[in-house]
């Protein structure tokens, strides 16, 4: 298994903003497109990455840096899709931040990376608030969540360029209306690209793929 | 509807702790009984509430303090319960801390109050670590969120005397393995006292309410 292990203590206190589009550049002349996947806790982000990691790796050299507060159990996980992974544990910490991703990109060798996933703490808040330098962000919502989270985390939604609304298949057990969910998306952010889909039955996978493909493509060329 | 608003804006930075310490010896003078409920959004903390409220109120006066960054869409319903309805309104910040419910705290009648319960912020992470001058810390976890959680949000597993584990009519749909979770729990913390509920089905609500007032008469006897 491919793990590097960095246990993050004593997070600098340095301008977080102008390190991440320092390490934005830098990782953009590499041609490295990084994306920070953002959730609750048990959402699904290991899992859509588990089946994007297996939809992507013959066309695609992938990494992920795995944030978690304690434990590797994911890292390991995505080490075993064939990717390659970077664990940063926090100890304690309820979020990435720039200066704690910076030595997890300085320990990979960016120019056998095209796609760089951020796997961010299990928060619905406090990941919201800190710039990694990734291009993209996206925030996974699932169905048992329930429709009204962007009226009480509305950061995550107002920063984020994708949504994806995972575990479409427990649908009928809950009562998820996704054109509410859509409407109160939207007053926070009327950018933000919603999707519907689940890892499981592959529903808009394919989709979600298409996408993720389109805006590494605009952000390359920008 | 029975709803105060209390705005946090600045945060005294005092000792969290003394304050906590100070509030629940304050609470006991009183007889109130002020429990601490804490997950992730969306595992079910409002909908425990107004089940556990209806279940309580023809033999206890209750009150809730209602934790949001943003809206008050809980608060409306736990007033509409027929239980007093207090809402910190956080304005960003992912967890209550002892200075913010001193003044939800002020606000209330305690000698018309038995039983308090504060409804936090969802987030399984930074609540764990503020004590809010609660006798009793109860987190819940729902089965879709996966039994794998204790090995990453440890702190969280560690400092609670009670973890209900919510949503459990559908388990069918997820592989959750109760078992696997109780041993991974009771590592971090063997005194952790679990409970699968429904509130939805009913499964174990009886059993949920009467610990509960076990905990109440233990705590106010102690």
């Amino acid at each position: 298994m491919d793990i590097k292990m960095i246990d993050v203590k004593n997070e600098i206190l340095s301008t977080n903003d102008d390190l991440a589009e320092e390490l934005r550049s830098r990782l953009k002349a590499h041609h490295v497109f990084m994306v920070n996947i953002m959730a609750s806790p048990g959402a699904g982000k290991t899992t859509l990455l588990l089946d994007t990691i297996r939809r992507l790796k013959d066309r695609f050299r992938i990494a992920v840096i795995e944030g978690d507060i304690e434990s590797m159990v994911d890292a390991e996980k995505i080490a075993d899709s064939g990717a390659k992974a970077v664990q940063i544990r926090t100890g304690g910490d309820c979020h990435l931040d720039a200066p704690m991703l910076k030595p997890a990109i300085d320990s990979l060798d960016l120019d056998n990376v095209d796609i760089l996933f951020v796997e961010n703490i299990g928060n619905l808040v406090c990941p919201a608030e800190f710039d990694t330098g990734a291009m993209l962000k996206v925030m996974l919502l699932s169905v048992p969540e329930g429709d009204d989270k962007a009226l009480k985390y509305p950061l995550m939604f107002s920063v984020c360029d994708g949504l994806l609304v995972t575990k479409t298949d427990c649908a009928p057990l809950f009562d998820f209306d996704m054109e509410r969910l859509r409407k109160r998306a939207h007053i926070l952010n009327p950018n933000l690209h919603i999707l519907p889909v689940c890892a499981k039955t592959g529903e808009n996978m394919d989709e979600w793929i298409r996408w993720l493909e389109e805006q590494r493509t605009r952000c390359m060329n920008a």
